[in-house]
């Protein structure tokens, strides 16, 4: 199989990419470094990614910036921070990916457990969480060609101690947890589904 | 009470306007129509309506645009017809309102059936009424001075039988089910909650 990962050296990511670089062959893209690189937040970059990285049976997203402070003073442009880089960065992936992905093929997206289980300075993030969850219910449904979607949502993870003072008293997950979510994901054959991976 | 009802007009706004109005000033808000105007996809109008409204004590907003459409062929453009108008014009209502609104007041937001239980076409309305609901969970834990909030999330309306053929095998909702679903939000002492009306 081949496996375009955007965020392939990430905290999440490098993980994916190294349980699934054992059996698949795998296009690590990044802002800079990778195979290939894009720009999420631009639709451009993507077709253009798309382009380069020709015929593939699944895309893993791990990428997408979010707005992390008081809700107080948010502002529409933080807030939009989260939603053209998470949410719309996501969701264009799959718009555009739709005609560019082998039948059968899948995505799979990251939201994560703030959409259900909030956490102060967290609003946005909650929002396009929940967003993500709730695109890949209503594209579930229309994908053709048996192109399967779904979503990972972990809670904060073992590898991003930097996080644990804003999530009181979570068990912060395991990287092997959240890495068989994706594997779920990609090799397993649901579609439509919200992979909650908590501590 | 003093409420402040976006979408006073419309199919939902107008019964909840009569439900409310018995005992408690609305200040009817429209786009052309109304008591004042507001464009919710522009912070500066959502400002101005503020400034001019006044002290209040909950906000109901029924109004926001969105795109019904095949996922096959939808654009980011189109998709942000729904990001810009009923997810970002709820949310900047609530970021600005926050600093006008009294002590002990609540905002009232609508989302709707589709982020859980998708129908063709309706992708992005999936992606909004879900963040929607996200967006409240996450707020709701962060509003001082006791200020609450919760959605809505009405399935087809009996008023709206131009959807019925999108909605196979919906039972639509009643307006009185739908308008007591805001009564409960307003006159209520919940907060974080997303009340599904369903058939």
């Amino acid at each position: 199989m081949t496996i375009i990962l955007i965020g392939a050296t990430g905290t999440i990511g490098k993980h994916v990419a190294t349980a699934l670089e054992k059996d698949h062959q795998i296009i690590k893209v990044g802002t800079k470094s990778g195979d290939l690189q894009v720009d999420i937040n631009n639709p451009d970059s993507i077709k253009a990614m798309y382009e380069k990285a020709g015929p593939f049976d699944a895309l893993v997203c791990v990428a997408g910036d979010g707005h992390f402070g008081p809700l107080q003073t948010m502002t529409d442009a933080q807030f939009r921070i989260s939603i053209n880089s998470k949410l719309m960065g996501q969701v264009n992936l799959v718009l555009i990916g739709q005609h560019f992905i082998n039948p059968n093929g899948s995505f799979t997206l990251t939201s994560g457990s703030l959409g259900e289980d909030p956490v102060v300075l967290g609003a946005s993030l909650s929002t396009v969480n929940s967003a993500i969850d709730g695109f890949v219910r209503g594209a579930s449904i229309e994908l053709k060609n048996g192109i399967r979607i779904n979503s990972i949502g972990p809670d904060v993870v073992e590898e991003s101690p930097a996080y644990f003072p804003f999530f009181h008293g979570r068990i912060p997950v395991t990287m092997h947890r959240v890495t068989q979510a994706y594997i779920k994901s990609v090799l397993g054959a649901q579609t439509g589904r919200s992979y909650k991976v908590l501590g």
